[in-house]
């Protein structure tokens, strides 16, 4: 496994991986690699030739007062992993070759960026699509994998790809689950154990929710029975909880044309996320989500865009 | 010459570049044109196997109100003449192939962009910055021409360049002028013949104030020179006057480490922008921007910015 730490090591080895005519896979990560990770690196080690994984805690998406300087950084232990598995190639740059000197550049998704998480972090999108973009251009692979769990930032790194005709296939994997439902987090481990348990009513009211969707039921229907389960763990402060179109992340009447069920609630200083896709027509194509994830080769993607016109 | 208008014909003309092997130059422009921009397809000709003109007047590079409607747009004899120079590929998108349904994302280059021409166009640069880089992605050209008549615009795509690891050279092209010294520009077709005699301010001021630096001169002396000449002309209504750092572009004490000095004057309804680069140590290196272009081979770059770190 090759490892490197600047744009241009990582451009030269880009750029020799395309002349030999291989296809690359791209899986960008702030590290502390979980098997939601891993999912996407072995999405990419089967449908591409050479895989490259990016490591950066990326300061650009993170808030004041958000977890930048806790964030977990078990670099040896991610390396070890991802050396496991046969990626390719690490990129772990420092924030300064990033982030040079006068460093003035932001890609912004409008619209789509402001609604859900970002109405709460306001900055984060900008900060996702500036440094998957800088990614993009250094690698240009032919596919870049994302995990469904940060659901809006597929949205919104695909709406990007789309508008700036990146020619970047998006490749969207399911949620990656522990054994009792919680959905797989860098940021897990700051929960007590308390918290920890509590957490589990994100899970469970989504599939709940989920199981309960009939061609007649009302989106508020949905979200009254996921609120009320969340609101009973005393530990839990909803950030939000909304059905939303599974494209424009537009709130919707009815599930015809299928729906997001995305929610964040905060225990203690930690922000959960976690989400539910419904399918058209009310089939809950994505319940195989609920089923912890057992094997360590887990189906990979579910969603696929070609974001080329 | 091949010309194709969608991203997909473009993409696919430049992979096969590519893939024989072939350098490729991208000379962006919104049509109408001149020696300016013949100067810079010129160039790429001489440094690049192949050429790829773009013609596209980008709609949000204009502000409502600005000469979006009236731009001029002679289609069949611009394509004339860059066939007649040996160009290879014209790409000239409708306004919804760059621009389609739901269209969302923007770059932005802070800083640069809120001064200058940036203060009374304060959404310009961001068109500008957005649809070069479209291109930048559809075509992924080696080299980039630019002209240093738009100085602001050089500054503000090499920012975008270096922050965002493209790998594309971007090359700038001296001013190309009127026998008389007016800057040459698609706008200039807008001045009445008495707002065109007046224009010749412009030029004329800054060859003065040019042959005035000394290593004692004060940019505030030049630009009082500069001001009183424009001000002497009764159509003149001057936009800005300023003496600025030609990387940072922030206002500059001396003119030890060179500078730009650059003008933005509104006759009627035309704003005219021009500018001269004095080199550091006050030697004016620019000044054959001065001598009118007499050749159709002019000289091509001077100045020569290689954005990969």
């Amino acid at each position: 496994m090759k490892r490197c730490t600047t744009v241009r090591e990582a451009l030269r080895w880009s750029e020799e991986i395309r002349k030999r005519g291989f296809t690359m896979g791209l899986v960008p990560t702030m590290g502390a690699i979980h098997q939601g990770h891993l999912s996407l690196v072995e999405a990419s080690l089967k449908e591409c030739d050479r895989t490259a994984v990016t490591i950066f805690v990326n300061p650009t998406q993170f808030a004041p007062g958000e977890d930048l300087d806790s964030y977990p950084q078990p670099l040896e232990e991610d390396l070890n992993q991802l050396r496991a598995l046969g990626v390719n190639m690490v990129y772990s740059p420092f924030v300064r070759e990033v982030y040079p000197d006068a460093y003035s550049t932001y890609i912004t998704v409008e619209g789509l960026t402001t609604m859900l998480c970002g109405k709460s972090r306001p900055a984060h999108f900008r900060g996702v699509t500036t440094v998957v973009c800088k990614f993009f251009n250094t690698f240009r692979p032919d596919r870049a994998f994302f995990g469904l769990k940060d659901y809006q930032q597929t949205v919104v790194v695909r709406r990007m790809v789309r508008d700036l005709d990146m020619n970047i296939q998006i490749r969207c994997c399911p949620i990656v689950r522990e054994p009792d439902g919680l959905a797989m987090s860098s940021r897990n481990r700051y929960l007590s154990p308390e918290e920890r348990q509590q957490a589990l009513a994100l899970s469970e009211s989504l599939r709940i929710a989920e199981s309960m969707i009939t061609p007649d039921t009302s989106p508020e229907t949905i979200r009254d029975i996921i609120q009320n389960r969340i609101s009973s763990k005393p530990l839990a402060r909803i950030d939000y909880i909304e059905i939303r179109h599974p494209e424009t992340l537009e709130p919707v009447t009815d599930f015809d044309e299928g729906a997001v069920i995305a929610l964040a609630v905060i225990f203690g200083k930690t922000r959960l996320i976690d989400n539910c896709l419904i399918a058209p027509g009310s089939d809950p194509f994505l319940s195989k989500n609920f089923k912890p994830a057992s094997s360590s080769h887990p189906e990979s993607y579910d969603i696929e865009v070609d974001c080329m016109r």
